[in-house]
């Protein structure tokens, strides 16, 4: 075998045990509240039939849809004149017919398609599970990464909503973020803005402007208002409405006053009444205070989302966003099931993640699997030793005896690289008196203790 | 977008609720008793370089390694005399530079190369993630399964191998297990027996055919022997081999006689007695009369295994092996790594899986997660229902309300589809009296209770 110098593909990573540990207490955290409220776990294939993919993610998304190669004679159906003329785009459906994942929502679309018959509705799952993205890799972007997405489909009621909310800020605050903004939108005010300007069909052009009002500033979003098409009388309209500001309430009547002409405007308004309503019915409004906010700048995935759309960002780190979703009202209509409607949100798993290792935000004994290790001094002593590490682990202590009987600096280094909180040394006189050495690696304190009370020490540790 | 009816692609699945409940039942065991001997958690990418995985798994394995089709232009470094010539496999390093995962070993080695100046020895790991083939589906045969693997690198202790013993056992009876099989051989012993005929480079041949000896009984283990160059003078010293009997004390003893005049066959046959006393020293000696048998017809991974050989079957249903495992002395050398011992076993999920299904060991409360339906009647009761669901979350309980007022009968049907253990029927009376009414969907009982006693019975049932 070829002496190779091993690499990892590019964009992608190793998880170590200390990094499974963190990453774990994120997905941990998030499963329990998701199933807290009501909500199933599925999993897809890693891979679909391209056809399944392509074609949903518009042009720039289909090339960054990783292809796997067919098996076999791959290129027996391919025809000649596309290898000829290294046609490279228009072989790939004859070369390829299955794809590497690239979100959560069309194979779940596609799975809520084929389980049509089998499902009841609403019908409330969560999925956690990796992505493949030919992206350029660089910091923070990668090829292999998570998503954690929460949907539910088949129900309209805006109690969902509010329950995405809910979900958001007990997620956050079980990871220990203490100050984070969930944004409040609805794809209805956008369209009213753009009616009352005259100019439905400019909707999206406007909503790109305007979107990036945090980067370019109000003269940078007039500028390319006007490019796209907007009349300085339209800037004058809008400027109200970017600009703005007070508590979500004044901010909710003055987009009543601008949007009285517009059915839809007044529609969307009245969406985020009922889901802050919902808000304070679960006796939570001090959230409406503090973390939600409404903010009609907000556009994300203007194409897809027909009601509500949410936005989460962290205000204790410079980072993007660190979630986001809404309600699209035609989620399967891709795969021809037609007006079934689904709203869901997703967290970023690695934004968080880099969000907490900041922040320090990690339980400090994410590292520890192993308990206590048994110290091995002697071959002699192993029968006693083992006897003990099997109680141990009878009543549920994670332990483990090192394996050799080398120098007992090395099985302490170990411990400390493992991240191991104590040490167990047994010699000659422990066997004899039943007193046992336990070493906290903390602390470095040493106290001598029976077995009884080692166990229920270790078992409170836990 | 065209209108397609969605399909899986061949040899894939989907996981609905109550499967990822079994699933996530047999991965958390597997996980509680890896980390209680002290294994910790890594992951290594989906794909990896094809470079890392070509060459590890045999001509065949090679064909069936998923190859990912370079993005961009991928036909740009393709060599027009490969494309006009169609020639397959020629052309796939030149369009594909990554593969998908096929086995949890090979980029096991990679990791610990690659990782081998932060590792502290001995590393010991387990790793819960798909593989994928692109082998012919079949019944219990998929293109993308999991596998559950724990190995320890950089210790040559036969305590390991031992502890590998207690986890299969541990593993399976948490599972529900009752009567299962870990065979152990050790490759010396093999080369032992071959040694001892003279023809020792017949091994591979002669470990070949008596592996078969279930299959095809001892008649067909000689005659494929014969065929395979050994006499009838060896057949006549192989019989009391293959058929060995008795306890494994008394197999052992009877191929201390056969092995006398191997070195490398007594090594093997002391490797398995000092793996027993090690089993003896952790007070589990029932396990050998029990659970362990010696059986020298174990040769699976023979070009891989150098000293012990485990394989696990359960004797309560017809499966094939449901884990296996050995020592391998040379787990990293493919990568440069030279005289890096390594040991583990593999936990074959879908097996156990079928296997729990079969005899119905499955938690029956796998199914639950939401333990309480609030039925919606009215929207105006929905503010004090709302309060109370918030007041339930805060305990910790899993609870939902009906997100609209549908009929009753609906409502209870869904409770009943997501085998949801609860529901609460919340009337205008309940709320006058705040004495609520529960539904038990298991028995169809239905009793009166306060807020306060309703949460410590939904605890409990926790």
């Amino acid at each position: 075998m070829a002496n190779i110098k091993p690499s990892l593909a590019k964009g992608t990573r190793d998880f170590s045990p200390l990094e499974m540990e963190k990453r774990n207490h994120i997905f941990n955290t998030l499963k329990t509240v998701f199933k807290k409220f009501g909500y199933n776990e599925i999993q897809t294939p890693s891979f679909e039939n391209l056809s399944t993919l392509t074609g949903k993610y518009g042009e720039e998304g289909d090339k960054l849809i990783f292809k796997i190669l067919n098996s076999g004679d791959y290129l027996a159906k391919a025809p000649a004149e596309l290898l000829e003329s290294s046609s490279a785009n228009k072989l790939i459906p004859h070369i390829s017919e299955k794809a590497l994942r690239y979100d959560l929502t069309v194979p779940f679309a596609r799975y809520v398609v084929m389980h049509q018959h089998a499902l009841t509705l609403p019908f409330k799952r969560f999925q956690i599970q990796p992505v493949w993205r030919a992206d350029r890799p660089q910091r923070g972007r990668y090829r292999e990464f998570y998503q954690c997405d929460v949907d539910v489909v088949g129900s309209p009621s805006l109690l969902n909503e509010a329950e995405f909310i809910l979900i958001y800020n007990e997620a956050l605050a079980a990871l220990g973020l203490t100050d984070f903004t969930i944004k409040i939108n609805n794809r209805k005010i956008l369209t009213g803005i753009a009616e009352v300007l005259g100019k439905p069909e400019l909707i999206v052009d406007m909503t790109v402007a305007i979107d990036k009002l945090d980067k370019i500033g109000l003269d940078g979003v007039n500028k390319e208002l006007l490019e796209r098409g907007f009349s300085e009388e339209d800037l004058e309209t809008l400027r109200p409405i970017i600009l703005l500001a007070g508590s979500n309430l004044q901010k909710l009547d003055s987009l009543k006053q601008v949007l009285a002409s517009s059915t839809t405007g007044l529609a969307g308004i009245q969406e985020i009444e009922e889901v802050f309503a919902y808000i304070e019915a679960f006796g939570a409004s001090s959230l409406l205070d503090k973390i939600v906010e409404v903010d009609i700048t907000l556009a994300r995935g203007l194409n897809y989302y027909t009601g509500c759309i949410f936005e989460v960002k962290t205000n204790e780190v410079a980072m993007g966003s660190i979630g986001g979703g809404g309600r699209y009202d035609d989620l399967t209509g891709m795969f021809g099931l037609k007006d079934l409607t689904g709203v869901g949100v997703s967290f970023g798993a690695d934004r968080i993640y880099d969000v907490l290792e900041e922040l320090s935000l990690f339980p400090s004994s994410s590292a520890a699997s192993t308990q206590v290790l048994l110290i091995n001094f002697d071959k002699a002593l192993e029968s006693y030793t083992l006897r003990l590490l099997a109680d141990l682990r009878k009543v549920g202590i994670a332990a483990e005896l090192y394996p050799a009987a080398v120098k007992l600096k090395k099985q302490m280094s170990y411990a400390d690289d493992k991240k191991i909180p104590y040490v167990l040394l047994i010699g000659d006189e422990e066997v004899n008196s039943g007193e046992l050495s336990l070493k906290n690696m903390l602390t470095g304190e040493q106290r001598k203790l029976g077995i009884s009370a080692l166990q229920e020490l270790l078992q409170n540790k836990d």
